[in-house]
């Protein structure tokens, strides 16, 4: 290979600059860190880095802080565990939660943390089994081979194995994970400060979020054995100092083509960003009908702006000329590297114009993909559970290759987790969300549609979705238990209206997903396996590879930046959290922060900004020093941050953690979280 | 002219096709008619058209259709009439209106009709003003000549005089109006029936709303006379026939360059849809709180609605890349040609490249611009009245050609009718839509924004909004007419919170404003010119001039589309509004339809699609046949209209009209209107 780049002259063109780059590990550029900062991490320091680091299923990042299981992540990263625990007696979104011994953790009933043990290569087994295919073939033969490789390699339920994507394709990796499903809940503080400063604040620094919770896993009835932990640090960072980020995340375009992106700018972001505003709008309206609404409302609300800030940052990103002119000259100077290259015009011929052909098939498609197949127009629990229970009856008898992906063995204790989870299902909300979902399936497919009137009917949106939710039995759990496990029969015969309502339109769903992942996904991975493999033929593996929510461990220094000519500097203070609180939400302290002026200095840092290189999916990740040891947490990104899915710039993009300092000064001497204060300091460094 | 033309070699180079365009009446293309359907209207025609034609201020066409001051236009151009008429008690858009003798009809709060008498070309006398000028100055004199020549023109209330700019800026026109605003509502049907099928149908067909209302113009306490009028057609039209349609298209984009195009597509675009689709699942869900709340919602909501599908449209037309390839290719041409001819090059030399500097300008500028002084941080009637006020008292004193032009003489008489209306103004919704916008102003400039700490102090935007509606005294009309006459000494010494916010903020609402005329609008406008100028130098005006809800003519026929290989039919009748009768909103017939049946023969046409090149601001437009005679009313396009803002697509773009036959058979059988069925027969030609 080397001698092949070396003909090529491209060795030394190094496309990342200083702090950009989301690396795996075993591809962690430590030269480079030694150069910037005279230190580079050994093998046995990632080593170690590593098997502290965890992901949470659901999206997030995470980390063992004691050998004791205690795992250290985000408020907003078990938001929804917290929001299942509570009810209108006892709201633990509002007051916060405290165990203070460990057998009064409370157990999250969808939450799944793993712990990444093993990583192969598998790349040239995927390509055996793809080999001269391409259109629907290849996208059949390579999911085919994805569930084989997993069926292999995951040899009991603690044993997570999947088959991951890095360069676009260009490589596949077995990462072989330790599934943990026994999550439960140690601490969390009051929403209102996890969020403090709420959408306003979101993205934004100067802040004040105090967005830390700690949950432990536990085995066998017991909290489990973690001798892989990443111990806290004595002391805090200072403005420059090196420190590294070690998470998850999820997703960035930085290598996609100049058609996906413009696509991205013209069609999917519009169309989801339309999607989530107008939902914002009704849920916000919603929260506002009663007390009883607000609660059971503001996590998912949380969420919705959440996504939509991010959605709008990238769509900004975007409609930048100047980012799309520097990928657009990116991709001319590589497509003229390959056309002078003979076997690589061969390997390539095509593959940008399939691509164009694919996005313009997927124009008129998304749409209806979104609404009838990706839960747009069913915006419900209740109906994702009907059509989990349709679907399983249909997919499990199947041999397992032949299943739909999410049905597969591997995903078997996570479907299972999901389907017989004990947490209210609110009512009102359902159908408040049911019921926007059909407003928008009528709308955009019109009140004509076929697939709209065999839903619709003669009924109004509203008044379907009140008689589905309030007619239907899944939200008791030995209900959903006896389809799982009455199968195919049991399902065929249910009379329970959102199982009819699954069963009804699952042919058309099933239809639009195939047209969907044969005509667009399929032609979308192999032209983009087929350039990603001429891009590392150009430039080799000198860069990193997209985000894929694969683990991921990158550099970075203390430090603020320049807003519009003014200095943002890198650290607030618990002092400027007080000065911020107006009293009215979502600049309200609550008590415990309101009661700890003089506890506390003011002095003492809370968050802080760094240059690190993350992205959402990060959420939770540790922050560590030279050490290995913690010094924050990470929560968020800044403004800027968010074009960073498809760029990174160094002089404005921002990682946001929450300081080590300022979470044991707040575990100490806000919360007297004193069993946790121990277990953290226990697991000190010498 | 023609010799400089005629050496350009392009006097041939005709660029619109078919039915498109949207003439002015002075050069409306005759001889292009009678090619394709055998018929020239004359000079007389054309005048009798015009002087049949009327505009509504509010935005809106509508026609004279008898002797008698009585008016044709959609029930949705008077549905503001109707709600400000309305009260808890007595809700005329649930029940409709009819007045059976003229002495009942009920005056309109604030619509004011216009009739265009004269238009005279003011180009020269524009261009001396602003000859030699540039950026702000350049802006600052046409607008004060305007004010100027207007000024000389109005000399009394009951005439407005508007000078309009045609053809970009390549040509300016004086159009004087007869003003009428004693406007009177005679006939509106329910709302529900107005616009059955509602946000789903709306933009669609086949379509089965009865968007019909009159209304009576008056003078000195008696219907006043207006002699001109259009005559209703005894009969009917056939799929196929010729159709005119004349009314006042709101604007177009066909001539803005691709810079302008992209910007809208990027920026604008997607700034303004977030806005409208979040207040629109606000405004949905606060409507669901109550009966009364959804009275006080209704039509509000509805125009929401509208504006979000319409700019949908626009949004997804501009994504389409063959539209703007198209845009490009042309502009590429006319460049070229300008570019070959010595006079023309220097005359536009650096006109596209300050055109996009302007628009880079304005990136960062337009949300600060929409959401200070464009009204989107403000959403409150309240609030407008409140700033109208405070500006009013800084301007009046100010010499005409130095106000701001909202403020000039020829615009009092708007002013005073929008400021001393009698019509409720319901508190509830007025909090709620002040929130959003306060929300909105602080998410988007961020909660450390001098302006936003300078709106809200430390409270949160509900709280603020609720303290200023329930605060103020200017939903009383006498507090606001004191105010008005008062003067700048009375709205300096006023403590009404409304008034004390709209003092706040008007200094920096001006300063942003003032930014954005010296640093984008002037610049656009003058480049715009000069290019005008070129396209009008090579290409002449045998096309037409881009939509200035300025009146025009177009010419068309009745026929449907192929949508999706299917064929779809240019008429729908009352039949097929049984039909579609579901029982639930949007699809719910209102009593006085579903007690027809029988009434009316199912057969009777009641909606057509023709291929009239209309957009918004048409809406009321008389449709009438080759003698002149109404045979229809405008009130809608299809989806493929939508994009009609950029460019005419012959094949699918399709304006939507109540069937003039339809009309007389709901006047007459379901609502019982006997007295203007017999006025409108009266007026019938013999």
């Amino acid at each position: 290979m080397h001698r092949f780049l070396l003909a090529l002259g491209l060795l030394l063109c190094l496309p990342s600059r200083a702090e950009e780059g989301m690396w795996t590990y075993d591809a962690f550029p430590s030269e480079a860190v030694k150069k910037a900062y005279g230190f580079a991490p050994t093998q046995a320091w990632l080593d170690s880095v590593r098997l502290g680091s965890v992901r949470l299923a659901g999206g997030c990042s995470a980390s063992f802080v004691s050998p004791n299981g205690l795992v250290m992540t985000n408020h907003h990263c078990i938001r929804s565990c917290v929001e299942d625990l509570s009810s209108p007696q006892k709201d633990l979104l509002a007051t916060g939660f405290f165990a203070p011994e460990s057998q009064s953790e409370l157990r999250c009933p969808k939450v799944e943390a793993n712990q990444l043990v093993e990583m192969t290569d598998v790349t040239a087994r995927m390509n055996t089994a793809t080999k001269g295919l391409s259109g629907a073939p290849f996208n059949t033969a390579l999911k085919a081979e994805m569930t084989k490789v997993e069926t292999e390699c995951a040899t009991g339920p603690d044993v997570r194995c999947d088959v991951v994507t890095l360069y676009n394709g260009g490589k596949y990796h077995l990462y072989k994970y330790r599934r943990f499903q026994d999550v439960r809940l140690a601490f969390a503080p009051e929403f209102p400060m996890a969020s403090f400063g709420g959408d306003p604040d979101n993205f934004n620094f100067p802040r004040y979020g105090f967005d830390v919770a700690f949950v432990r896993v536990w085995e066998n009835g017991q909290p489990a054995k973690t001798p892989h932990y990443l111990p806290w640090a004595k002391q805090g960072v200072k403005e420059g100092e090196l420190v590294f980020v070690s998470g998850h995340p999820g997703g960035t375009e930085r290598k996609g083509s100049v058609a996906e992106l413009e696509f991205q700018r013209d069609v999917a972001l519009p169309y989801t960003l339309l999607y989530l505003s107008e939902l914002r709008g009704m849920l916000r309206e919603f929260s506002q009908g009663s007390p009883e609404r607000l609660r059971i409302t503001r996590s998912h609300l949380r969420s919705v702006e959440n996504g939509l800030k991010a959605l709008r940052g990238r769509h900004q990103a975007l409609a930048d000329s100047s980012l799309l002119a520097q990928k657009r000259k990116a991709e001319a100077e590589l497509r003229a590297k390959v056309l002078a290259h003979p076997k690589l015009k061969a390997s390539t011929a095509g593959a940008w114009d399939e691509v164009t052909q694919a996005l313009e098939l997927y124009r008129p498609l998304l749409p209806e993909y979104r609404l009838k197949e990706a839960g747009d127009g069913f915006q419900s629990e209740l109906f994702t559970l009907a059509r989990q229970l349709v679907r399983a009856a249909d997919e499990l008898p199947k041999p397992n290759a032949e299943r739909l992906r999410e049905y597969t063995e591997g995903q078997l204790p996570a479907l299972r987790q999901q389907l017989l989870r004990e947490a209210p299902i609110p009512q009102d909300l359902e159908v408040a969300t049911l019921t926007f979902g059909l407003n928008r399936l009528r709308e955009t497919l019109g009140a004509d549609d076929s697939f709209v009137k065999a839903v619709l009917g003669r009924e109004s949106p509203a008044d379907l979705a009140r008689a589905l939710v309030t007619g239907t039995k899944l939200q008791d759990v030995k209900v959903r238990q006896s389809l799982l496990e009455g199968g195919k029969a049991a399902v065929e015969a249910s009379q329970d209206p959102m199982i009819v309502l699954a069963r009804k339109v699952d042919t058309e769903a099933r239809a639009v997903r195939k047209r969907y992942e044969d005509t667009v996904e399929a032609v979308l991975k192999r032209n983009g396996e087929r350039l990603a493999q001429a891009r590392l033929a150009v430039y080799g593996t000198s860069g990193y590879p997209d985000a894929t929510f694969t683990l991921r461990l990158n550099y970075g220094a203390v430090k603020g930046w320049q807003e519009n000519g003014r200095a943002v500097a890198p650290f607030t203070t618990f002092g400027g959290a007080w000065e911020r609180h107006t009293g009215k939400d979502p600049f309200k302290l609550p008590d415990t922060w309101l009661a700890a002026r003089g506890k506390v200095p003011p002095e003492t840092p809370l968050d802080m900004a760094t240059t690190n290189d993350i992205i959402g999916g990060n959420s939770g990740s540790p922050m560590v020093n030279k050490d290995g040891h913690v010094v924050g947490l990470i929560f968020d990104g800044n403004l800027h941050s968010l074009g960073g899915r498809y760029a990174y710039v160094p002089e404005t993009n921002r990682a946001v953690a929450v300081t080590g300092v300022g979470i044991l000064a707040g575990l100490e001497h806000l919360y007297g979280a004193q069993r946790l204060v121990e277990e953290l300091r226990a697991a000190q460094a010498p």
